[in-house]
């Protein structure tokens, strides 16, 4: 019933940051990117924001990530301002890296007059090569000058990197007779292993959320949305989600009735924009929604929609438009869940493949039909416990190679 | 020492399974692969052979891996005869496909007169499909009248599959006044993720040696080749190593020198097969040799080695001749190793570019050139500790797609 609530608000797919009351955005050319395109984005509330992070587990953290970690902790989580840029990840930079970050911050803060530990930074890009921080100094006049209510579609493009379009969402919700506003935008679209392309995503609400409360909701909503599609522990130096509650609209999130409300909302947002990631996979032509159902706990479902998902025997056979059914199988095989080989059933669409040990009589044309498809879906009953989960995955394809063989030259 | 005595000796690479002394071999074509080619193989050990094996760790084991180990347990390890099939993994297949293998390993044990549970099976194709009895029935007169002690070369060619050339080598070890032999032959050329496609290897050795010391050889002669290539519990249906020992030779293998001569020796072999593996790698026009140096212990160094060399960003990276390093940091980031990301050192051939966390001023020209050759190696040092592994691994193209979208179809 909650998430039917929070599902059917309208979705609005032309607006992201500035659609909750109390936040601005910007977006300039700063030379980073050679193709001339925007490549430097800025969020603003103007009155200060709570903020709730979810970053990389990597083992190595790019300077932005180290910076903001910082920032977030000195400042006691109370912020006004994210610098974002595409095309150097400024990571791998060494101490200069984060003098680097730490400067251009300041001179934001300095600009937009608020405190030097209220401006949070992320990059995404190359690994291993500096800012061209001379350049990117000199952009930043142009950049707070330019914040505007509906800049936000100009920032979602600036954060692009091999993204084919921006990803962005944004809804209301009523609560009582008042409302509330959630948006957000994200960038990313490496599908085959989603864990080595930087994922960012920024989402804005104006509705006041205690800051414990906006962490707990974030990090329940990135194990249902962006973790279905990428994996804890297996990152980029670089992935940042940041969530900014500034209250502006005299909403405020406190019953366990109204958090449950507002983490759904949430996951609904993130949810949209973790699929967007999926459909703008790079190079990719099918869209694969994987359902495991009947597993112990919801973790394992997970763990084997992944196993899945990020086969690469599995997604070249989806490119190909091959039944190749054992693939999927053999991968679920691999995974570490709990359940009994011999009660798993998977079924292309409709259609039982395999039940009780036995693969089963199928129409062959039938499920070549089924494979030719733009969108698949695939179930694995696990028959182990009474939790599912969805895994959103994308083929393997020529184009995948060709982009990522020819990224940085 | 004992390496270099092992790897002193020569090798033959035109020769494999029968170049030890009492093993025959033999192939021909059963129609299980649709382009005529020899699918249906035939090792026989005249007086009989210990076992030793490693099978797949995958939940979903085939039909040829539960008969074979039914069959290795009921004859307490001592065997006679492989039966070998390309073009179809009798794998999900239930338990007609579980009758249908014991009924064709039972018609070999008629033929060649010797136990029924004394012949094992192996198999390597697509998964879920029955395989066609009646013609292998058919085949297999011919199949044991064909059986020659130079037929190693015909059986190595049919048991490939996507496979482009066959695997073989063999050679002579000198003990005090004796010699004895080992031979080998796999299969196997899917190395995006080298777990999921089937890898197959028969060893062979005219040396005697006692059931337990051979299991403790092939178990660390596996780590040391096989699964510095592919990942223990992350495996196909399918994959399965036999060695058989015959003692043909009069050498005896006993103390602790012979033994430990002996798995050098082996491992030896393996290495080689695994690298031809690599060097086969489905569209693979790169080769990749991983050193992973001073780690805290030898698996932490393999895992290491692991995470590099399976991640798609990386291997797209070095297709496309595109020394992006900062891929290869964020790959060893992601592994689960213990040491200190700050202390962490990447050398490309020779050039070391990042060091001491900083990335180092590195000559563009010549790092590019060196991504541009048929093998290239990369060199991590964790500085955490004495131990160190090697990890193979190739480049990921447009052709591993091709293969892997039109395998079944």
């Amino acid at each position: 019933m909650r998430m039917k609530t929070a599902e059917g608000n309208k979705m609005h797919y032309d607006r992201s940051i500035c659609f909750p009351q109390g936040f601005a955005a910007s977006a300039v050319s700063a030379g980073i990117k050679s193709n001339g395109l925007n490549d430097l984005g800025l969020v603003y509330a103007e009155n200060g924001a709570v903020v709730a992070s979810v970053f990389t587990l990597n083992r190595f953290q790019a300077a932005p990530v180290l910076v903001s970690r910082k920032n977030i902790s000195s400042s006691h989580g109370k912020v006004s301002a994210i610098l974002v840029n595409s095309g150097c990840a400024n990571s791998l930079t060494g101490k200069s890296g984060i003098r680097s970050a730490e400067r251009m911050l300041s001179e934001i803060a300095r600009q937009l007059h608020v405190g030097k530990n209220t401006v949070l930074a992320a990059s995404t890009g190359v690994i291993g090569k500096h800012l061209p921080e001379k350049s990117i100094s000199e952009s930043i006049p142009s950049l707070v000058a330019g914040l505007s209510v509906d800049g936000d579609t100009r920032f979602a493009q600036s954060i692009m990197t091999t993204d084919k379009f921006p990803k962005q969402v944004a809804t209301e919700i009523r609560i009582g007779k008042e409302t509330f506003r959630i948006g957000g935008t994200a960038k990313g679209a490496g599908m085959i292993h989603p864990n080595m392309a930087t994922m960012l995503c920024f989402i804005t609400t104006d509705a006041a959320v205690d800051r414990r409360v906006l962490q707990n909701a974030l990090t329940r909503a990135t194990d249902r949305s962006f973790n279905t599609i990428t994996v804890d522990g297996d990152t980029s130096t670089n992935d940042t989600v940041f969530l900014l509650a500034n209250g502006a609209s005299g909403v405020k999130i406190k019953t366990t009735s109204e958090i449950n409300l507002f983490t759904d909302a949430l996951t609904v947002i993130m949810r949209e924009l973790a699929t967007m990631i999926v459909r703008d996979g790079e190079g990719a032509t099918r869209f694969v929604r994987l359902k495991i159902e009947s597993a112990a706990n919801y973790h394992d479902a997970v763990r084997v929609g992944r196993a899945v998902g990020t086969s690469p025997l599995v997604k070249t056979a989806i490119f190909g438009g091959d039944p190749n059914w054992g693939r999927v199988l053999s991968a679920v095989g691999n995974s570490t869940a709990n359940y009994d080989p011999s009660r798993v059933e998977l079924n292309i669409g409709e259609v039982c493949v395999f039940k009780k040990n036995e693969p089963q009589r199928v129409d062959q044309v039938k499920l070549k039909e089924l494979f030719s498809t733009k969108e698949i879906e695939m179930t694995v009953k696990l028959n182990a416990g009474r939790e599912s989960a969805q895994v959103f995955t994308c083929d393997l394809s020529y184009d995948y190679v060709k982009i990522n063989g020819e990224y940085t030259t």
